[in-house]
């Protein structure tokens, strides 16, 4: 006959079903912020008619042993849903799992109470719930006494009112969800994990800038002092994090020159991501910025200007690196015994020998990779950029990720992979915290829509955090290049108010660079990737006024700090883009709503009617809205449901609105 | 240090995700039918910038050991997506797994070839090619000449283009794929199960009868042998399969009287639900039927009219069921020690105790159920249609089929569970073949579409087949109580033509019976759950005519025989529904095309314009279609895009189109 099955899977009642978030069905860890509210959901459902009940469980699950687990009970919605929020309250590993069971004890409630309203009598009800309210009391010490005073009520006959009264007694809920039996209950199969990373891989603004070009004549080559030097004015701005490409000696051989050329002269630089020379590789630093001391100090500077220091890894060699020399096994050797340099054929990159992760010694590969990141965690660097990870393999950095997150769980890494979307939404659920985006080539209205309509949906937001980056020292987009002044507000406007997490790549991005190397380009004409440049910081034109002005809003208004709580307002216009942010408090009231407007045409004034649906916000739709815009002061008073909007790019081509909540809270 | 991880998984340089069809991942079965070609799709990438590959590795897994695997080649698409296709050969438990691998020959190819175009050498990437060619050499016997031959032309340097064209041609690809090294491969670390049914199981008609109606002169109880004289008759209408409610012996005890009354007469057989009395249970046959031996004659006699038998399955007890005193604890006991009856608060129905699956005895309760399934199997059954099976434990379900799959693939259930989305889908997923659906509640052309699409939707399609019904002895809607006969045409069309397996309740639904038995109630007057009827079965309102005509036109068009193929077409009169179907040959080329149009307004006629894209269906945008209308012979010539359509409810309110496309296809 046949082998009789596992009797608690046998007899377990519920299923559980769709749980969110699960990234991968619960392979890869879901993103959270320490603090927030983690919203927890799922579909648990029983067979029959019964009352169905269920619990998350959660907990952090670094640390020596596991925590205990902590219990929330989860709400009920229709078809099944049920919900239930968590707020870890320390960066690291969490996770969570759920518990489903059949409630007897809302059953045979629901079943007395619609008894009663019909008039019919529920002994039998009441004395299996009282059966019940006994077995919760040998459950617990100091609230056995109510389950055994409510048990005799039930199972006396004398009083039939009292009976069904006590039964039906909502004091009785919370604490019988405590203590009670829960016979043949479901839990999850497996746990859900949760990764929770500080506030600023979520909320921040990155300032990238060349070290070489720091010296305040321009004359010379930069040194961390210098970098020094432009701290005050980074932090002026209200940007978050410097983000430096990478501080390390420079190969020489196949050295490029200025503007990527093959011939470069004996005082080119090159360029700082062909990495290595016999000064050192990448646990070394280009001797023209300076010392390690003189970094560690610039680190510490970086701390007392209230910003925080991100290094560029970029794991590649130029042919001088000493990797090449001592490990040439992890580079591909061809069939001649020369090492393969990157190549896109027909084209070749003679500079840089791309490491293979298919060497023999890979195992000595990664740690000698992972070795590079705790060199800089050692020197006070919790942020980094990482240079195309899409080129190395996934399960190193699987591996090497969670190396550096358990040695400090504050490690953050932005990802530069601009690929195809599976492989960067891979990268984020193997780790990265960030990622850059397709932001700068969504260049209408309808596709920057879209694009962040695909970011925010539940299949990419828990394994894909992005950043919005305008530009970067490889990507002068078109739109810049042609787009004057207009552009690059809207542009940036767009960046910092989209996503949480932004960026430039300054002081090109305030000064408003926009020359390419040539027609057709996106690489900049004299590219500080290959030179060093002279910035004149306080030009007139620059755009310094717009970004201290974007960041502090940013801080001032809650709405900015997410993304997940966007949401776009149809345009009668397609030169118009029109969004809002809000948040809500604990009551589900609006606490702050941002409404942008963003004119994408740079040479001509748009206009158009935008549809704002005042009730959406929980504000009354009778009552006329204020808002006020962040960057004129100029007011409006906009009504339900649509409304006119101009911008002119000679002037602004974008709207900061800040909708008034407190006057129409009140009703007034 | 760090453990070392995992040789063979930490240098797999390939990710697989998104498989389908997976039904939760694949944690269970997939629904296939044999003889289709069941398409597989996945998305396959790896780091960098090197070509991919993937295989699709699938088998039979039934019998005592595994059969070896066969292979076949994904064809790659954009963004990293893969497909292929496989044909099961026979019904039973199937399984696949994806094998993906960065693909160094095609990569080298690639590199070749856009040397050559810029006019490059690549010796180097040819001996990388030939080494690669010398392994495959190793791996064949009979193959190893093409490969050594080539690694040979491809090594010598005097003629670069016997080289190139070597390494260029396509000759190569084949046997390459099939004798190569795949160099840290990835193979999906689980299989996925795909459950392959009958055609019956997807494309069939049911007919579902009372024998105890089936009397010629309906003034006795029917008899099996009764029911045979109706054969001819529902074999003659073109049904597949007779559907019986249950045949077993009723409870006396509380048993019910007509129109579901409290106070039958002595001489009322009740309802063939409340199961069991003094004359048995569920594995026996009410005496007024006939005998098991009858029975056994039945089943032959369906089988020579070329149909197949379904049984009833309803795991309930009425008072005088032999269980209930031979194993009262297989229901619930009440502290009063009366066993539970079925109650929906304050309602009570004590003819009725449902099974306990709580019982401590639950396994024993678990392999009665089951023998009872077996019991009928030894009698010829292999179709059961389940009684309320979303009211019986999910896991007494899965163990339950996989039972009676294991002891013959061709049984097929169908669940009659009128529940929660969820519920429905859940008891798909654990094995039932088939299920009930909402489709007699969707009442408006809007409501229908979004519902097949629903079905159709990749999430629901792999777990849940659908079989739609106009009436059942428990639902007699509204829409058939007051449309009248346009109605009953109009819901009939929907049901045979929207789902590849449908069914009706007759002869009641043919002869148009449509009076409730209180208003608002969507019982029958007199339903022959508590009577015996008498049916005029040659009345000539009878709608045995378009029952009939659909089920001919149905087995002459494949476009009707399966569901995924819908498309549904947009009309700009809400009344009207139109929906095509159609089937490709090996080519992609239409092969059969039907499109219906419906009429559901029962009272007034209804025009409109339907879109019609013959490009959508691969035929020339320019030229005339023509279709003809299978159940009148009218001939229609339409033109893209828009046709009008009219339909009076007083002739027809329906069209069957049957679109031509032999003159197309050849462009006459």
């Amino acid at each position: 006959m046949s082998r009789i099955p596992d009797s608690q899977s046998a007899r377990s009642r519920t299923v559980i079903e769709r749980v969110s978030p699960a990234v991968d069905a619960g392979r890869f860890e879901a993103k959270a912020i320490v603090g927030d509210r983690v919203r927890v959901e799922a579909y648990v459902f029983g067979d029959g008619h019964d009352k169905i009940a269920a619990a998350l469980h959660y907990r952090y699950r670094g640390g020596k042993r596991p925590a205990a687990w902590k219990e929330t009970v989860m709400q009920p919605h229709a078809n099944d849903r049920f919900t239930a929020e968590f707020i870890p309250d320390r960066v690291g590993p969490w996770e969570f799992r759920i518990e489903g069971w059949v409630d007897h004890f809302e059953t045979l409630r629901y079943s007395i109470r619609k008894k009663s309203d019909a008039g019919v009598e529920s002994h039998l009800d009441q004395l299996e719930l009282a059966t019940l309210l006994r077995r919760a009391a040998e459950n617990t010490d100091d609230g056995a006494e109510l389950f055994t005073r409510s048990a005799e009520i039930l199972e006396q006959k004398t009083d039939t009112t009292e009976a069904v009264k006590r039964a039906l007694d909502d004091g009785l809920v919370d604490p019988f969800h405590r203590y009670g039996p829960r016979d043949h209950a479901t839990v999850t199969d497996r746990t859900y994990p949760v990764w929770v990373d500080r506030e600023i891989a979520r909320f921040a603004a990155w300032y990238e800038l060349f070290p070489r070009s720091t010296a305040p004549d321009g004359k010379r080559h930069g040194t961390f002092a210098d970098v020094e030097g432009r701290l005050a004015y980074v932090a002026d701005l209200g940007f978050d994090i410097v983000y430096l490409p990478p501080i390390h000696p420079i190969g020489r051989v196949n050295r490029k020159g200025r503007n990527n050329t093959l011939d470069p002269k004996p005082e080119d630089t090159g360029s700082p991501w062909a990495i290595g020379s016999d000064e050192g590789g990448h646990t070394s630093v280009h001797p023209q910025l300076g010392t390690l001391d003189d970094f560690d100090h610039l680190v510490k500077a970086t701390h007392d200007h209230g910003l925080e220091i991100a290094l560029d890894i970029a794991f590649q060699c130029a042919p001088d690196h000493p990797w090449v020399s001592e490990h040439p096994d992890w580079f591909h050797i061809r069939p001649d015994g020369s090492i393969q340099y990157a190549e896109n054929p027909p084209k070749k990159y003679q500079d840089i020998y791309p490491l293979n992760f298919e060497s023999e010694d890979w195992w000595g590969l990664w740690q000698a990779l992972r070795d590079v990141f705790f060199f800089w965690m050692d020197h006070g660097v919790r942020i980094f950029r990482v240079d195309n990870p899409h080129t190395k393999a996934f399960p190193f950095w699987e591996w090497c990720i969670a190396e550096l997150k358990s040695r400090d769980p504050n490690v953050i890494l932005l990802s530069e992979a601009f690929t195809r979307p599976n492989v960067m939404y891979r990268l984020g659920k193997l780790g990265f915290t960030l990622g850059y985006t397709y932001f700068t080539w969504r260049n209408t209205a309808a596709e920057m829509r879209s694009y962040v309509e695909e970011l925010v949906s539940d299949s990419v937001r828990w394994a894909f955090r992005p950043s919005f980056w305008p530009n970067t020292p490889d990507i002068l987009h078109a739109d810049l290049q042609v787009g004057g002044r207009p552009a690059f507000i809207a542009r940036y406007v767009l960046a910092s108010t989209l996503s949480a997490n932004y960026g430039i790549y300054g002081p090109a991005f305030e000064l408003q660079e926009h020359v390419p190397r040539e027609p057709g380009s996106e690489e900049y004409l004299h590219s500080e990737k290959y030179q060093i440049r002279k910035w004149e910081f306080d030009a007139p034109h620059s755009l310094a006024w717009l970004l201290r002005r974007m960041n502090a809003i940013r801080r001032e208004h809650p709405a900015l700090m997410s993304n997940e709580n966007t949401h776009f307002h149809d345009v009668d216009n397609p030169q118009l883009l029109c969004y809002s942010k809000s948040t809500l408090d604990a009551e589900g009231s609006p606490e702050d709503v941002m409404l942008m407007v963003v004119n994408f045409d740079p040479h001509h004034t748009q206009s158009g009617w935008v549809e704002f649906s005042a009730a959406s916000f929980g504000l009354p739709a009778e009552q006329p809205i204020f808002l006020t815009d962040l960057l004129t002061g100029e007011r409006y008073t906009w009504r339900e449901a649509w409304n006119f909007v101009m911008l002119d790019p000679g002037t602004l081509p974008v709207h900061i609105l800040s909708v008034e909540i407190s006057g129409t809270k009140s009703g007034t």
